[in-house]
């Protein structure tokens, strides 16, 4: 027997109701995008508002899953409901049975107070940058409070949705050049939390060290975006458990921090602005793509493919049509 | 005594010389993006179109910045100059002194037929994704004829960049889960070919037939685009340089293959479009940000916050703005 075709309004109102099967459909809809993806958020937007999102990010390998995995634990212990989304190609999370049991997943999998879910973006238009917000705010409409989203901390956008969250854990691992490679990736700057994690390892103090460095350096700016708020640096060893309720403590300090000195809601109307601005263009982009077709476009590539008009100029004489 | 500040011509004019220096100051302005950037172009297109790209990717750790530097060994053992793109925050070429000497890059650094350049975006207004071409078309204008171009195989914008190559190299470990990984992470449908890196290691079988049964998944629509191209699977191992020169041999049979068949003409030609709609779009883009400010987004942006608007609704209002 197979379900019957349920359209956004009735996969909402199911969803609302507990059923996972359409929560997940919903997940599956904002991810393509489209007039769908429209309809949902337009049932969710006047839900959301209440939700806590909290980042997490680092290099593949770091154990960013494993310390994900030991939060909802710890979540749970508290008798928390949680929601995960992890955007990270290299996520176990995301590769499902195969790569698992690696981090325990099948202790949550069957905990009706624990919802995960990989993120991918099938064809939505503005990709993650957009497809991440638009899932946060379903799962914040459905009455989720706490929302865990787990991005690889390498590469362009997915750095830009981690520093994204209300409060961003940006995690390394002891030894030489990670805090290194991790300021490269320009994780430093929109870490409120850094985590060594395998801190069971040799060189916790030098990669502490190298961090504390590296926030000074950044300095007073930075902290002064933040009302005073000093990065910690915490050492866990995610796999044990050891440390994790402190990380979860400084956490919870941190969105009192924020709350209490009105940084949180700065950052969320200053996210809310770069999402609309981020639509517009997309809009505008897929204006741009009806007309980049034709005669007169394959002329202006013909143009640039043989070197006589360079790429900005031939774009000059595109949005020259647009405006006319 | 302090260099004068020399404009983007006298540059380009020095660079042509062999000024290494003059090369990298160009670079930079490119990575800036603006003006001086759009002059660089304006410079570079009449001169470009006969340099060959050759993309290297794959998953931070499975050493593709060592194949690099294998494959830079091995040009050099044929005499052939070469031009390296490191896009990959994670690249010990990024990090210069600090972990260059994991992969023996002083074996290069002092070598003129050499010349590596990490690239970051510097606040280009495109992104990775119009900085990269645009820096190849520079290094292209500058009589480079063997362009790689490293790009961590994680993220939606660096696996855009790495399938945007003339040959695409994707590189995996033995190993349960690499090849889905890179599955999961889009790198298949960029692979012209794959290599099994570290094959000293157990696994290789076993990766092999991943590879071939997901190459056979993603079948025979690939296959056609290609002309017929089958993805052959090497077996390396960079550190002590074995099949290297197997690697490059089938790098140069793809692009027989490619350039006999057309598919190499059609890629660049699709590569083209893409950029200049990618720039048509930038341009729009930043026409948006222009128009997102004021009373009127304020007061939308309020409607949003409060959740009496959803996002897609509130850009809706914008773009009636921006016809009217």
């Amino acid at each position: 027997m197979t379900a019957p075709v349920r359209g956004p309004a009735d996969l909402f109102a199911a969803a609302g109701n507990g059923d996972r099967a359409a929560k997940a459909r919903l997940l599956s809809l904002v991810e393509r995008g489209g007039e769908a993806a429209r309809e949902v958020g337009r049932l969710a937007a006047p839900l959301a508002g209440d939700a806590y999102t909290i980042g997490l990010t680092g290099a593949p390998g770091s154990g960013k899953s494993t310390l994900t995995s030991a939060l909802i634990a710890h979540l749970r212990s508290r008798g928390e409901e949680v929601a995960v989304l992890a955007v990270d190609p290299s996520s176990p999370f995301t590769g499902g049975a195969i790569l698992g049991d690696r981090v325990r997943m099948q202790d949550h999998a069957t905990d009706a107070g624990v919802f995960i879910r990989s993120m991918a973006t099938r064809g939505h238009l503005g990709g993650l940058s957009l497809a991440t917000p638009e899932a946060i705010r379903l799962l914040d409409a459905l009455g989720h409070c706490w929302i865990l989203v787990e991005t690889v901390g390498v590469g362009q956008v997915e750095v830009e949705v981690a520093g994204k969250a209300d409060t961003t854990v940006v995690v390394v691992n002891p030894g030489w050049g990670d805090s290194v490679q991790a300021n490269k990736a320009g994780l430093m700057e929109v870490a409120d939390v850094f985590v060594i994690n395998k801190a069971d390892r040799p060189g916790v103090q030098e990669t502490r060290r190298d961090l504390q460095q590296m926030l000074e350096l950044s300095g007073e700016g930075a902290e002064a975006a933040n009302a005073g708020w000093q990065v910690p640096i915490i050492a866990t060893v995610a796999s044990s458990g050891e440390s994790v309720d402190h990380l979860w403590d400084v956490i919870l300090a941190h969105r009192d921090h924020a709350a209490s000195t009105g940084v949180l809601e700065r950052r969320r109307r200053y996210r809310l602005g770069e999402e609309l601005r981020e639509i517009v263009a997309r809009r505008l982009e897929q204006r741009a793509r009806d007309l980049c077709t034709g005669e007169r476009w394959d002329a202006l590539t013909d143009d640039v493919q043989s070197g006589a008009l360079d790429p900005w100029s031939a774009a000059d004489v595109m949005l020259g049509a647009v405006d006319a």
